[in-house]
């Protein structure tokens, strides 16, 4: 099993990028978002860098292979942004791909064998329609158990959701607060995909209706619009249309240096302090569906690396592909004593001016989620928030010095944590 | 750019597995077929060893997405040897899968991360047929030029082919020694896909033609046999039929531990002493066609880590999907000068018994080539080699301290050098 260890070299973070998330025309390739994420990078990094610096590339993408039709895309991306010759490492771990492939970066670097990294993630996925969509994602379930009996990814979490529901009495309401807070987060998020909060949406129906000449909505609260069927329609039980991640194209990527050079790049670099992952059973060989038990070990390698616990978080990034998973993944990662969570983000905890902000991007609910970038756009986030330069979505906490990114493949079958701390 | 440095920690491989290669019908999987390598590694481990010590495990595979509607392949794969839950990753870069994979291993292991590392690849392509094979496999190359321009992978060999005849004067004849070492090569190799050498092909279409009352054929000599158009067709000239690696199925995998544990598994370990990566551009900007420049630098790479020089190489696997890369891959490794290495092969110096064995287990050309597998196939056949373990194709030079494994992924934009020695 692997060791908690110290990393034998520090690593830091210098620079990070995001292409806006959403819905772009088929025209547009895998290769443009990521050119549109690299500009970004470029930018963020303060004291400016030449990219012939890169010494290596890694790339976590989900399946170009079924979306595009392009295998081999890292040095496709390489040749793109100008990295020609550097080495190119795509990674896949589903939905986790480019949160394994930071990690990836993070060991390497630490190997002694590059100084400068550049790791970031890409998916392009709405040329095709949902249900293929759904289909392709179906693909990184159990062949011989899941798929057979007709499992698609909202019915595996929601079979999650009801088991959550019998053991600690979470109802449908404890969900919806999940994406109620994280569309106010992706409303503060001019790259979110759906920068809207439920709010928004509740007066552009209202309107839309009226227009119409139908009868004005009877929703007095954010939680109405949520319970309306007609709005927010049961997608598997008890998981409706908002407690969903979108389907999306997007971009993101990640600039690590060895620690010793952090500051030619930046008088502010946030340091890689712990990282853990994990693999785990499918479904029907797990004791307890309630929990991932890979992200207790990953969450727990990482903090043992970090030498810290999860209450010295003070802010986080969770893999919120459906709200349950967030409400699951802040039970795991020791935030709330299992079946507390829900509690805590109805009271607000969880929001940017929360004692523990979580998704203050808006998440992969609201900001959105193509795969292969969610990884290590997440720890763009965390990037923004520690140095505080998040704008209208800048978490209130005092001094928040440390982050954690939590992402997860499939439904858990892998698990990656990474710890960030400002200094 | 990479920097040619020391790793930050030793590495070794103390244990090689490989499946048989061949084409496996439609119910085997690829799971199915990591078993079995899985088990022949575990069998190769001298003192013994237990699963449970595996830190963790990456596996190469080009695109189970595309051929079995599979993705997140890394953790099924670790469900079905009972890995869990070990961090899982699995790496895509074309044919040089599980050559990078190797090489992340290696990093990772001297990063002190891990200690013990599987390390794999697979490949299940039957299930398709020829045509669409060739499809998925042409999706590696660049969507912008080469695609539109009707290529597939035997039109961008025969075009490096071409080129390499016009400079330097090669010979379709030059090409079919390359073929005929192989598949003498292959037939000594009870775990290659065509484990037949020409004159065994000869033989028995000589039988068949007898039986059908066909005049009796009138070659006198394995280069007859290859001249003649029915029984070595024209694929893309100069490229015929025996120039082109196999479509296979297979799988192969290595354990590599921390060079301070190596003794804990076996009395003779093989040590990891170089490693070099690089990409390069697609066809239309490379300055030259009858050489890869991402093979000199990660050879180059390889060779300083190493601190040794290509006459120090006693044995090479490299990647000969089509016979005239072997051709090209042995000047870019500077085993020969640029136009010489046809002379070498036509003289023997790369058979098993000559001064440079190359592709001694049969090569892509006759051991098979199941894209994700052959790069760690590689390095079992370079573990045994050097362990002097290869029986009946063991390489008959005295005292074979250094191999060299030499895996490409596409046309070359992504090259793989790992060199390793017995001590």
């Amino acid at each position: 099993m692997a060791k908690h260890r110290k990393l034998g070299r520090g690593v830091a973070v210098v620079g990070a990028g995001l292409s806006k998330f959403g819905a772009y025309p088929e025209g547009v390739r895998t290769t443009d978002l990521f050119v549109e994420a690299f500009k970004d990078l470029e930018s963020s990094v303060d004291k400016g860098f030449d990219s012939r610096t890169i010494d290596a590339f890694y790339l976590g993408n989900l399946s170009s292979d079924l979306f595009e039709s392009q295998v081999h895309l890292a040095p496709a991306v390489a040749n793109r942004i100008g990295l020609v010759p550097v080495p190119t490492v795509r990674i896949e771990d589903a939905c986790a791909a480019s949160g394994v492939a930071f990690r990836e970066a993070v060991i390497a670097v630490a190997s002694g064998i590059y100084d400068v990294v550049l790791v970031g993630g890409v998916e392009k996925m709405t040329n095709l329609d949902t249900p293929q969509v759904t289909e392709v994602l179906a693909s990184a379930l159990d062949p011989d158990t899941e798929v057979p009996a007709g499992l698609t990814f909202p019915g595996i979490y929601a079979t999650m959701a009801t088991a959550h529901m019998a053991k600690h009495g979470t109802t449908e309401e404890d969900l919806m607060w999940i994406g109620i807070k994280n569309h106010y987060h992706g409303s503060l998020n001019p790259k979110a995909h759906f920068d809207v909060s439920i709010s928004d949406f509740m007066k552009k129906r209202a309107e839309s209706a009226v227009k119409k000449g139908l009868p004005k909505p009877q929703w007095h609260t954010e939680l109405d619009f949520m319970k309306d069927s007609k709005q927010n329609p049961i997608i598997a039980w008890p998981l409706r249309l908002f407690d969903c991640s979108t389907i999306c194209d997007g971009a993101s990527c990640i600039l690590v240096v060895a620690e010793e050079m952090a500051k030619e790049f930046t008088d502010s670099p946030i340091f890689v302090v712990g990282t853990g992952q994990a693999s785990d059973y499918f479904l029907a060989e797990r004791d307890d569906l309630t929990s991932i038990q890979a992200a207790k070990l990953a969450a727990t390698q990482a903090y043992e690396m970090a030498g810290i616990g999860p209450k010295d978080v003070k802010v986080a990034e969770v893999h919120d592909c459906f709200t349950i998973a967030e409400l699951i993944a802040m039970e795991d990662l020791g935030f709330y004593e299992p079946g507390k969570a829900a509690g805590a983000i109805r009271e607000g905890e969880t929001r940017i001016d929360g004692k523990l902000p979580i998704n203050t991007d808006g998440g992969l609910k609201s900001k959105g989620h193509p795969i292969g970038a969610s990884g290590t756009g997440m720890v763009v986030e965390i990037f923004k928030q520690l140095r505080e330069e998040a704008g209208d979505r800048q978490i209130k906490v005092k001094d928040p010095d440390i982050g954690l990114a939590h992402n997860v493949g499939a439904h858990g079958s892998t698990v990656v944590v990474n710890i960030f701390e400002r200094r």
